[in-house]
């Protein structure tokens, strides 16, 4: 594989790894596992969960639908609350496929339930913490109101109750993380016993990576959508989701310049690569990645105290140890280990595995 | 215009507005206009600078000078230290037209110099204080050192010093530009000036958008190659670089749902759309964008107490007062005025002017 520019590198032996450890999980627990594709936006990703199994899936647009209906996909929820000008678009793949949209507000449900020409699924999203969207667990009346608009549009077929932990991800342990999580299957569970007796068949389907990588329990919960985990990052890596074996992305850079009074080596490869996604590292510096030098063919991954330091529209600024910075040469490849992988692929549009084939994404 | 999903429309009227005012002040200085082009990426916004005379020009990497001069920019200078793996593109490019490299550091003129078989202008790239990049202007001994490197290196041609003053972007205030402008100018001056005899058409280069633009002091210089003017942004409106009539982008975003405990609104518009680049707004809270809501056909800008608080990979979270958000229903199409418009056109590939024409962009 050579490298000549920026190239997100993917490890497919760790992201078939991580799948299976989910799917086993799932089996466990007798759930229903309906990854996030939108994680990777790859037809070809998207296969390999095919042939180990999985027929059901999530993505967060509905052009991302549309992609992964071209494949053969016919059972997609589509995890965010519908934007209505779509309304032609899922029409056409409801007509087609099955698909789950999510409604958590009357307004919207009263401008999408006339429009609709073929059947569609749907979840009344539900906040369990993570302020974005979703109508509080405690806001029983209204969920009751929009359940009786629901039950009175034609098209429209109450599925259940959907949520996502997204606070997870600014836990700072596992702790933290089964915390949130106890605290959404309790909120999820009372929903499900207030509602069940009205509406038998009804699910409960949770979502963030944290959660469903770190918890054993899973008490009420019917389904599972979890999606960066197949590729996993240092942000998950940060709160203890996963180690760094199980991390299958890294961005490869050459490197363009060196700065000797500061130590710092400067690659081709920044925002527009990366993303500017950071967390806080040991030091409480913000790292733009963690970082990868090859030595005698050998991957050496430098200590938390180097790292990406910033980045700048096509440049990142290693920081690094004097002893290190004395190991790195122009021309170098330097691998990084991305903050959040989901915003790295998005940018970087595909993917070369280790064995150096190219893999496509949504959109090229 | 019908917008569906999010959708960055651009007001052409203000670009070439910013493109005029920006090259009358060039003329004005007798200075070089050599715009770079990273912040639009996009061929067909280029041929609005040619048809107003520009014919040199700044890009940030190889591949996007190939992008240019596919169609028919002859004269372009890549504004980064050459990656070296890039180099069969570089001989091919410079085969046909004239390119500008930088170099900062021995090492990178010992791989670049003897793999060249065309001619190439050179600067070497100084750091006037923004840690990135660059031989610090006070390192005579190894500037002298990488100038006889070049002058031993056939196919390079040594052009003079050329800086980018991005810790401008950094400045809080017109003054703290200005301060860091005149101390760029200062130091690139006595360069000048300490090695003119020897290379008596040695140039200047410089490139800030905030230097450019807010400065009539261009002693010494000889060449401006700002980018992001044309559009501007959030982050330059809050350093004081421009008022909100000069910016020309917004992201229009279509309403998905509301919270009303909370007076937040959520649209469809994101980290993937946006970018997660973000400053501190007046009460020192992260803002990923400023509001503008439609209101009997006419635009209104929202109090900078009103701004979008969070981004997920495609969620937008705006923050609003009880009376604002009142204003808002399911289904607006909400319009976000961006922190960094360079990040934002990176991320969405393609503009809608005002108009309803679409202009394409960079790989896409």
């Amino acid at each position: 594989m050579k490298i000549v520019r920026p190239t997100l590198v993917l490890n497919k032996t760790i992201c078939l790894r991580n799948i299976e450890i989910m799917q086993q999980k799932a089996k466990r627990h007798n759930l229903r596992f309906r990854p996030h594709f939108k994680t990777h936006q790859s037809i070809e990703i998207g296969r390999w969960y095919r042939n180990m199994g999985v027929t059901q899936i999530t993505v967060s647009s509905v052009t991302m639908a549309k992609y992964f209906a071209s494949d053969g996909w016919d059972d997609i929820t589509i995890a965010v609350p519908f934007n209505f000008y779509e309304i032609d678009d899922l029409n056409e793949l409801a007509a087609k496929i099955n698909i789950t949209i999510l409604i958590d507000n009357i307004e919207l449900l009263d401008l999408v339930k006339d429009k609709l020409t073929s059947r569609v699924d749907v979840f009344i999203k539900i906040s369990t913490g993570y302020y974005r969207a979703g109508i509080s667990s405690n806001s029983i009346s209204t969920i009751e109101e929009l359940l009786k608009g629901i039950s009175l549009a034609d098209k429209l077929n109450f599925k259940g109750f959907l949520s996502h932990s997204g606070h997870t991800y600014l836990a700072r342990s596992k702790n933290e993380i089964q915390n949130i999580h106890f605290d959404a299957i309790v909120k999820m569970g009372r929903l499900k016993k207030h509602f069940i007796q009205d509406y038998p068949n009804i699910e409960i389907s949770i979502g963030d990576t944290p959660s469903c990588t770190t918890s054993e329990n899973f008490q009420g919960i019917d389904e599972i959508r979890p999606g960066n985990f197949i590729f996993f990052d240092l942000s998950q890596h940060k709160i203890g989701v996963c180690s760094f074996d199980d991390i299958a992305v890294r961005l490869h850079c050459p490197v363009i310049s060196k700065n000797p009074g500061r130590n710092e080596v400067i690659v081709y490869g920044g925002a527009i690569h990366l993303s500017k996604d950071h967390i806080l590292n040991i030091a409480g510096k913000p790292s733009y990645g963690r970082i990868i030098i090859k030595k005698n063919n050998e991957d050496i991954l430098l200590g938390s105290g180097s790292y990406v330091c910033r980045v700048s529209q096509e440049h990142g600024v290693l920081k690094l140890s004097s002893f290190e910075y004395s190991q790195i040469n122009i021309g170098d490849i330097i691998q990084i280990v991305p903050v959040h992988s989901c915003l790295t692929a998005n940018l970087m549009k595909k993917y070369i595995t280790k064995k150096g084939n190219e893999i496509s994404m949504m959109g090229c």
